[in-house]
């Protein structure tokens, strides 16, 4: 995956996923620059200033990129402002960051600097999906005081976190059962090798589990929904907002319940940080290409 | 996934799939008849001719349906022609096949009568898959003079088939390399778990392998590729029609190589059978839905 | 597996894995009677005397059974001493523990009493690998900023726990390798399709690992071998006491190193408590038949 | 794998799995004179006559060795006795055989040379475990008119095929139980993931499964148990002579069986080969660290 040719890439901002994807590209022979990364990356490779950056083959923003005005740069005391970036750097250069604003897209372009979102790249997506399935993994064995091997799991929903899940906890021994709505999902997760059943009607897939993993990003687990859960069995929702549970009903109702949002960061940052990275050599081979 | 209500199906013609299916919607509970399959199905079920077809709920054609006049019956005496069917059948009767024409399809419209094709059904295909990686399976088990457990394997393409054979032959203990185009796909690939390479470029992911199988329908394996193939290395070609593989290269290479079509109806015929019952019912539910 | 018959248990002291087993053997239709386990199980259950133990069919005590006098109880105010519990009880009455002491047995014996320990019994040893295995795993999970799935893991030995552990491991997406010394063992671990090592020489398997799982229990990972080992690569040592890692040495190599005991207890007591039972209805079938 | 230093091995007689072996052992570099085997190695190998056997650091006959008077040799117009080829090595050469009689071990220690069973090796009987397994595998694919995929698999017995046919079915996606008569053994098949009955009574276990694989070498399924068994359920009887299944029972109640024995040199010789040549490398290595 490393690029043939040594490039000149300036990484700005970011957590330990960033210190992992410094680390990554100094390793594949790149020439790197961090700033506003004090805390993750070692000594020699910080700057102080944004001095040199218009040599850069490519800028990297952290992801979350940052809000109205600022970098996101959690592991630093620096606070760099978005605008400082595209003052220190020259019409034409690379930049790329994750889950850009539509501001700062058209803020760039006005400056002829186009800003790639990397988080957009559906490569990325696939990726971060293991890390989430680990940390999801992480917090069941956790919370629930049996084994997940021989445990009865049910997974909402067959996107992509739903596939990785369900091939991790096979994996484990547990007894995976996959809801989807299509057909043709259905059919795939039979194929693989775990039960189906059909979403369209929730009554009757809940009982008799020990953990309810929810990837579908619709309010699924709503108060009668949650009714039907086992006593003992826990709930793991793993939807972005505003989330799949009714979380009032849960505590009301005695369901033990997590709310899991940006494990890839927080289950394994390196991971993720590679993930990145892939997704930047895959940004810059692109835009090699279309030269 | 049996139907509630008790329908009344006929089955014209077909191999051993339909002759899977007949048992299949009799056991689910419907009233079955089947026509020009008597080397196949029970006596008790056999029709000789077409009369009482105008009260069937769905009237199913076999895969591939047919040829220009007569339905395919290969299990049968008789020769029913597709006229004849039409004549049998009524207005706003459900008639389904597989692989069928549009010259068919338009002279069923004409009597007013909607042909539908289940072999186009996306969970259909997905089924099929697994019928057809099994039969890929058994024919490399019996030409191979090793395991498949510890083999090197080289999957080329991650559709549909592409992703079950890497599923199951990882599941056998062989090492399995899958090339794509895609980065996401190449994500994918790595996600679940076996060795990815990008096929933009095939020098270098063809040698060092023990099997190869081959499943876009495209001429990848021409002579030059099949110049890298090791000695003992064996090709089984999966695509359609035109094929993967330049068969005359090969031989005068000394590649050994198996052009494999048609697998789910030869290697699993009930499993293949059953999936378009699955189909059906799924057709039949969204009509049903429609009205 | 429950038994036919329903019986009188009662339980004496025990942690979280004694309240399972108690709830699981009521769920099976017998009669539970707990004592010096108030924190753990419900009121109805709760004796705060032994009278009556002398109908009992078992008597269970914890796992590990207790010091020199008293019966292991963390999850009550009580102490009962091992003493009363055998005043209480009748000569010919079972009575069972985990890691029960010689001086305990005999004592039992003086009085006519059988001690049966079900910590000897093979099939409980063999479910524990598992709650074992996932607090292991769970473990990594939390310390490794990589995820599983990819990770470069060996595991020394191929015992009970290593097998489990590989397999689990592998089910997550690992690239697991085994240590082993037998020819047999290292034949077996290929035939499962992990890569097999041989232990008789550590040098040059330790490194390129990021995970290293030690089930020998014995100094395996002294000050040289853990030299070896890469930097950021972890150590998991779950081999019993006085365990395989050089752990001073280990702190001042920089290796991060856990040594990690009593996983089932931990890790997973209800299942590790439905061990404990299944054992006991062995140890209860066996004595039946001898009968 | 392969020994340090270059030996000289002469192989007499043998099938193919003899034929891999030579070429093992000539890749691996050392020095290898195949006689009787002619129809199996190149030219450059074959020897016609045992002159210069008496260098060789071992020689190897085939698996099975032979019977009372001459070597088993199928690839060979050749004829040798073992007689010939004793005449022909000095006293404390190494002499290796499968399967050998106590007749053939006794004449060999009169000339004062010793004749190693490489058939009793535990490694190599594991190691057979594996083509065992996909000979079945490729048997039930070939004979059965469904997937193993979904399909409802009994292995009878948990010994070492037992072992691999769980996994290799399981792989495949089966539904897999395994029947064991001991508790350990019953608590490592829930430990590995499958479905785990007792074989104290078959009753109830042989209803509802599409294939039932025998491992166990007893007279298990007889006529009574042949009696519950489904309608379609298809027998292979894995266990070596005399056999776990009442044939001619099966055949009168139409039970469809095969009875696969010898699997691993007819489905995968190469691999046999390999596991053969293992099995010499370990017993000099053994041999020459008794020295």
């Amino acid at each position: 995956m490393p690029m043939g040719e040594r490039r000149i890439f300036w990484v700005i901002g970011g957590d330990r996923r960033q210190a992992a994807l410094v680390r990554a590209l100094q390793e594949d022979g790149h020439e790197v620059h961090a700033c506003a990364l004090e805390q993750g990356v070692e000594e020699s490779l910080r700057e102080e200033s944004l001095r040199g950056i218009e040599k850069a083959h490519c800028v990297i923003l952290p992801l979350p990129a940052g809000d109205g005005v600022f970098v996101n740069a959690p592991l630093s005391a620096q606070k760099p402002a978005f605008e400082e970036v595209l003052d220190a750097m020259s019409p034409g250069q690379v930049l790329c960051g994750g889950m850009v604003s539509c501001a700062w897209k058209q803020e760039a372009e006005q400056r002829g600097i186009t800003l790639t979102d990397y988080f957009d790249r559906e490569e990325l997506a696939v990726s971060n999906a293991v890390p989430s399935s680990e940390g999801a993994i992480q917090i069941a064995m956790e919370e629930l005081p049996i084994t997940l091997h021989g445990a009865r799991i049910l997974i909402l929903g067959y996107g992509r976190l739903g596939k990785v899940l369900a091939r991790q906890l096979h994996g484990l021994g547990a007894r995976v059962t996959v809801s989807a709505r299509k057909y043709a999902d259905l059919a795939w997760i039979r194929a693989m090798g775990w039960e189906a059943v059909s979403s369209h009607d929730l009554t009757g897939i809940l009982e008799g589990r020990d953990l309810i993993l929810n990837t579908v990003p619709a309010l699924i687990l709503d108060r009668e929904a949650l009714g039907k859960v086992d006593p003992g069995c826990m709930v793991i929702d793993l939807a972005s907002k505003p989330g799949g549970v009714d979380f009032e009903a849960a505590e009301e109702l005695g369901v033990k319940t997590v709310w899991a949002l940006g494990l890839p960061g927080k289950a394994a940052p390196v991971t993720a940080g590679l993930a990145i990275r892939d997704a930047i050599y895959n940004i810059l081979s692109e835009l090699g290409e279309s030269l």
